[in-house]
């Protein structure tokens, strides 16, 4: 069986890719599961009930966050009613939501983790201890585990798929929103990558207007950052899991873009 | 004309990868000029002379430094005597070395600057300014000018891109030692990649030992971080010019491991 | 002579303190020279034109900023026209504003100059250089120089007070809002103390509420930090100089609260 | 009763004062409980067995520690065995020593607890919900319970004071070597101050060799730190209490150095 993540979707220009591209990947993958990293979402900064729901019917089966989760205030209204919403599991005790959900499809039960790093990041809760005790949690139900780990730093994510290496399908990273090339099956049956990449505009800087950008390194004056228009990208990856035993024999990288244009 | 770069060689695995591979690259790419970062060369922390020397000895034409230029102590001795070592040239004024050269192969010249985040790293000059400095410095020689710059965060090596694009012929990051799949020729002709990746171990952290990263992790007492062993990796690009304007045609990923065997 | 210090203005109740002690504490301590950080004024964020000149009206000659700068946007239109406020100078060229001022008062100069720091904090230019530029230019007309050094730790602003010790008159540490205890004269015959302390809220955090704050510490969730209301206090130093030298004789601390209350 | 605590004892010149003052300062306060930071007693970095025992045999009853707890490699080897020896209580499970202790002086027993930041610090646990879970199980046999929060901001520290007002006797801040002069008792009876300050020498900054420090600002090249020679200070504050029911009725500060004579 197949999974496929979509990274980091940023604005209405990470939203038009969803909507144009998600009928080409089932297609093109035909995946039984499908996740997507819905963080920048709503205008870059958080996610909307519409736009999860959105998500969902253009066959989206869970939703993951990041350290954006809580930027759109209108999360708070509807995460508790969201059950495939799911935002970093190492918040602290008593946050809104939850950091893990069971997706049931055709009968295949699939575990999936949220969870966010802590170098240059957040003091939250530790996330070795925190995957340790979802995952026990978890293989109670099923065998088929997708962790998506929002860091910083590439130490910090491949120390967690190292970690998890055996224990979980798959463990990849999300939040610098640009995908790396180091995609590949760890020793004992667990798929990884340090970043999916981001689904959005393709000539911002992570999706937002250079010039924001740039003025922020250059002058260090208040500047706001907005997604920036024009050619867009999508990132994603394609994981193939042996069901029997929950271990990933595959990850390929799904790379969108005018540079690389997309072939069924 | 081609430049080929290999990114962060990390102590004895990397220097080995670069003595099987060199010569084999050079045959499948026939680059003209040759760069390696060489940060971590010596045991993972700073390079020697005689590393410097073995370096040029098998085909490097240059190589360039990041946060680790100083941790090997012999640096202080050979650095003024080393016309091909560059190091961040943001360091500021009354700094050992120099932070940019002109390589000169077969009439043909071409200038090398290597710079330093400041994004989660050192609190070092301005670098956008320094590269303006810099380029207008080696322009006045050559339309052929290449960058290395070492940052932890993608926002900064794209910010840089951005900045640069259409005045130099290629920016490349280095640091995070994990290979980004983003490159690309930026619309004005700079070539460009958040991160190479790394040259040495392939089943470390960063080429460090996993145990000890994650014993740091896991416990925040102190541990000794050292160059693992076992299966290697190379990491590189191959970046194409047009000799007479200096922009780039294309940039090309190397990435060699087991699960990507090197081809002729 | 004498020159008056009050640290970071917090808001109204800042404001409120300014207003009430101000002539109380120059018939206290005959002040030649007041100065007064201003970066919080308004609102806890900035400063803006009115602000700027009530605190000169009430018997400021300068006012000095810090990382709060650019919060209140009408800064952008009014500093340019405001001879007496002191942004840090060690912003890059083309910065608006200046970073530092000569005050007259009955044909005396003292030079007042305001830096930032980099630890912790934003990746200006290096203030050690930025001071010696500074205070070389000064020093062309006058001897008697204050500097605020707006600082996140005290290894940083100790590093800049043993660096000026016998160059200026006074470094003074700004930003963490609580005074330190250490006000001395360093040998060279530098008034020096790590931080002034804030004039404002008592039994807020930072001037802050308390509420916002620790539900930031303990959820990590998004909050709204406000001016608290309630009692007051006032954060000062007196520097006694010899006007022939601009040496420091002296360092008093200004501390002025419930618990420890005005005397005449 | 009086609980008399001594901020962080650096190298060899803190250890003086402590051999000098201890008998002058237990005559003059004439404290029930003396507890010490020991973080840097051994030469700046750690403690040793030696030391630990000879802080003991001066007076002291506790002694608590900070990031700098292991950098000794001793530690290992006594820490389990050494009862009276009180590190950051937020280190994760498993972590060699203990986090709290309860001091029993002629039938009053005193809690003491330790705990680390987290802002610009290493990612722990959270320090809040550790003290909610150590107060909690202290106060079975004590109300008496004195907190070191080893901290680099003053936001965190003042969070903390302000979050167990009312539930200890003492939140005293140690870490940025700097003794501020906020000490008070806050409304609910805990007494407070954001730094107690350091003991050791009087003329580096913080404890250091001015020359390594300023050489690290101004060339971000690698130091090497000494814990330097010279005058010398000691700094601490004396908590009394109301021994029925546990609550602070003052705070004052000891500042023993050249600029502040001893006085019996
Ligand atoms: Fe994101
Ligand atoms: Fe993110
Ligand atoms: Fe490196
Ligand atoms: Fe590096
Ligand atoms: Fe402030
Ligand atoms: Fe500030
Ligand atoms: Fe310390
Ligand atoms: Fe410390």
């Amino acid at each position: 069986m197949k999974l496929m993540f979509i990274g980091d979707v940023v604005g209405s220009p990470g939203r038009n890719m969803i909507k144009e591209y998600m009928p080409k990947l089932r297609r093109k993958y035909n995946p039984h599961i499908t996740v997507i990293n819905g963080e920048n979402a709503a205008g870059g900064r958080g996610i909307t009930e519409k736009i999860y729901r959105e998500f969902l019917e253009r066959g989206a089966h869970a939703i993951t966050m990041g350290n954006h989760t809580w930027d759109n205030k209108e999360i708070f209204e509807f995460i508790d009613d969201a059950p495939k919403l799911v935002r970093p599991a190492n918040f602290p005790k008593g946050t809104p939501g939850q950091g893990s959900t069971i997706i049931n499809v055709n009968g295949t039960k699939v575990g999936v983790i949220n969870l966010h790093g802590r170098t240059f990041m957040a003091a939250l809760d530790d996330p070795f201890r925190k995957a340790d005790e979802l995952v026990a949690e978890l293989q109670k139900k099923t065998s088929i585990i997708f962790v998506d780990f929002h860091t910083e730093t590439t130490s910090e994510i491949q120390a967690m798929g190292w970690y998890l290496d055996g224990k979980v399908t798959a463990v990849v990273g999300t939040h610098t929103h640009v995908q790396t090339a180091d995609n590949r099956v760890l020793p004992e049956g667990t798929a990884f990558i340090s970043d999916v990449g981001m689904t959005g505009p393709y000539d911002g800087i992570l999706g937002m207007n250079r010039e924001a950008v740039l003025k922020k390194f250059l002058t260090n004056l208040p500047v706001r950052f907005e997604v920036t228009k024009g050619r867009e990208q999508l990132n994603g990856v394609v994981i193939t899991i042996d069901q029997k035993t929950g271990k990933a024999t595959g990850i390929d990288r799904i790379l969108i873009n005018e540079d690389h244009p997309f072939f069924d």
